[in-house]
């Protein structure tokens, strides 16, 4: 940064022009520098017509020398352009996002993660839930570190294919509380982009925290410009849960991000009857376990049940369900997938539900949905 | 604010020395100043013991005129006295929390919201999830206004003495997403903290939104030194759930807000055989509803199944769940809530679970736990 210009990337050529300069990745002193393809095409100056306004309440404009407007926001050239040149290798881009928390958004971006790589697919899972990122967890990965080395931020690698990143891997203590207002948040995610080495990736699966504020727009604002294909939202049948989607695609809307589908999690309660529990209750209201008695009772009299699903509507869908609201929003409705306790205990220990037979209620419906997210 | 100092609020008398004055509240221009009881009452001048440094990350000190330094952040002392008034006269404030979204934070804050109120308690329930407001449909208010006199916002009431205030009153339009980053979000809740005339009050039942950032800094920073009975965390027994528990009880602990105790929802599945669905698997994998066989089959030949009650652990509690954290953390752990689908409907419907039989599964262990809460 010879000439102080901030919009100038540490490793430039001597004499670099600055990125914003029209002749940026054309003039002579560009030839051989690693930035060169990115500063030719990068969208020049302050660009009002690229996010701004897109976003209400959102203020500003004007020319900020080597910053440029994005989303009303300005972000300096430099790391606009460093993430550009990090996501250059990345082929696609998907957001994950719920309106609600608990709708097993991290879980649907864990398992999409892992039927990605499964296709064999170059996979990265970037988790921006700073305050709360369940990621290492739900990979199997806690307690692991990232390293660091001349090329950057190393990701946790599951599997070759298979590479993840969270401040989960940064935290001495993984239950201190990270207490951070936006802006320190958005730096560490401006931070993610520009600082991970991923290399060549098929798909780069980003899981959100739940909701419209810092880590969404920032996320937004750094990935734009770089082509992104669009987001996954998860939600549940509960009408709060869908009320909140739509601001989710009102979101989407409004920042110019295309939705890839809706997925409806936790579609009702189903377990084999032979791995249920019972009780019963006493005139007095007291419940006592009843599991022993209640199964060889079905063994004896009613064998055929123990073949048989039970299943229930934990979460009453007659209003529709997000298959209608996704009707009504033209937005496409990418499937359902039940509520499955072998699913959330995958979840829990860290496993693929793809890798055996145990998660039967949910990992088809799961399947069906990502090959339809490939295939699109 | 004739002198142009912004610490003195607009409803002071002439003359007012400013809220920081040593002879704020004792001079002669204070008698009748509606302020006057609070600037005598209030500490003087930035406080640095008062809370400064209990969160990490927060720089700052040093004197800064009409402002006081809370929590390593700056706030106008003005603001702080107008909040103070409006908390003179409500005795009890507790802030529910949860790690993750989606386990049922704001159910349970509506739950106890209607139980209290159910025992002549005059109730405020705030909701300040701004990007995702779910009290107003939890208590069947949606499409409410918020009404303006000229002693500030009025609550929206279900009951005479139970007052609800939530940005979902706001919303021209529900669907839109609130697209605010963390000061604009910071700015309101002082506003409901600041403007809501709540009157009398036995209790505020605050709604945060899940996480440890700027929502939860701001309301610990307002409330704080109101004097706050403390936090109710609400988890599921998933550990990924539990993990952030574990962060929000570090949270609560940095910040010096009392744990008032955990709450361990969705805590196994439950309902009765008789409301139960069930499906059939063909060899293929094709399934096939057998609600009605499995019932007629169940009465013909297992009768006394009809009366039993069919469990399942939902998410795997085998490391001990929420209990087992809490002798760890040496926090009280208040009870368990079954995953009950009535009180999911009833919830859904805006509904007290205690104003009928339906949520016989959950309603008494939510009892339980909020006589716990009311006699501590």
């Amino acid at each position: 940064m010879e000439n102080g210009n901030q919009g100038i990337p540490e490793n430039a050529n001597k004499h670099c022009p600055g990125p914003q300069s029209e002749s940026a990745g054309k003039a002579d002193a560009c030839a051989g520098c690693p930035n060169q393809q990115i500063c030719a095409t990068t969208p020049k100056g302050p660009d009002p017509g690229l996010l701004k306004g897109k976003v209400p309440s959102c203020g500003g404009g004007g020319d900020f020398g080597d910053t440029m407007l994005v989303m009303g926001h300005l972000i300096f050239l430099s790391d606009l352009v460093a993430i550009m040149e990090r996501m250059a290798t990345v082929k696609h881009k998907i957001l994950v996002l719920s309106g609600k928390g608990g709708v097993g958004k991290s879980t649907f971006s864990a398992q999409l993660s892992f039927a990605l790589a499964d296709m064999d697919h170059q996979v990265g899972l970037l988790d921006i839930d700073i305050c709360g990122p369940s990621i290492p967890k739900m990979l199997g990965l806690e307690g692991q570190d990232i390293h660091q080395s001349n090329l950057g931020w190393s990701p946790v690698y599951l599997e070759s294919n298979l590479g993840v990143m969270s401040i989960g891997f940064m935290l001495p203590d993984p239950n201190e509380a990270v207490i951070w207002r936006g802006p320190r948040k958005n730096g560490l995610i401006k931070q993610f982009l520009k600082d991970v080495h991923w290399g060549e990736l098929d798909y780069l699966v980003v899981d959100a925290p739940p909701g419209t504020s810092d880590e969404h727009i920032s996320i937004v604002q750094f990935l734009q410009a770089t082509g992104m294909d669009g987001a996954i939202i998860v939600t549940t049948p509960q009408q709060v849960s869908l009320i909140d989607v739509r601001k989710e695609i009102s979101f989407c809307k409004k920042v110019g991000i295309q939705v890839l589908g809706v997925v409806e999690n936790m579609s009702g309660f189903r377990q084999s009857i032979s791995n249920l529990k019972f009780a019963k209750l006493s005139e007095a209201g007291d419940e006592s376990n009843a599991t022993e008695w209640a199964l060889s009772y079905i063994k004896t009299n009613a064998p055929e049940l123990l073949s048989a699903i039970a299943c229930s509507d934990v979460f009453d869908d007659s209003r529709g369900g997000a298959a209608k609201m996704c009707m009504e929003l033209g937005v496409p409705f990418l499937g359902k997938v039940p509520l499955d306790p072998q699913l959330c205990r995958a979840a829990e220990e860290g496993r693929s539900c793809f890798a055996d037979q145990k998660c039967s209620a949910s990992a088809p419906a799961l399947r069906r949905i990502i090959k339809k997210l490939v295939a699109a």
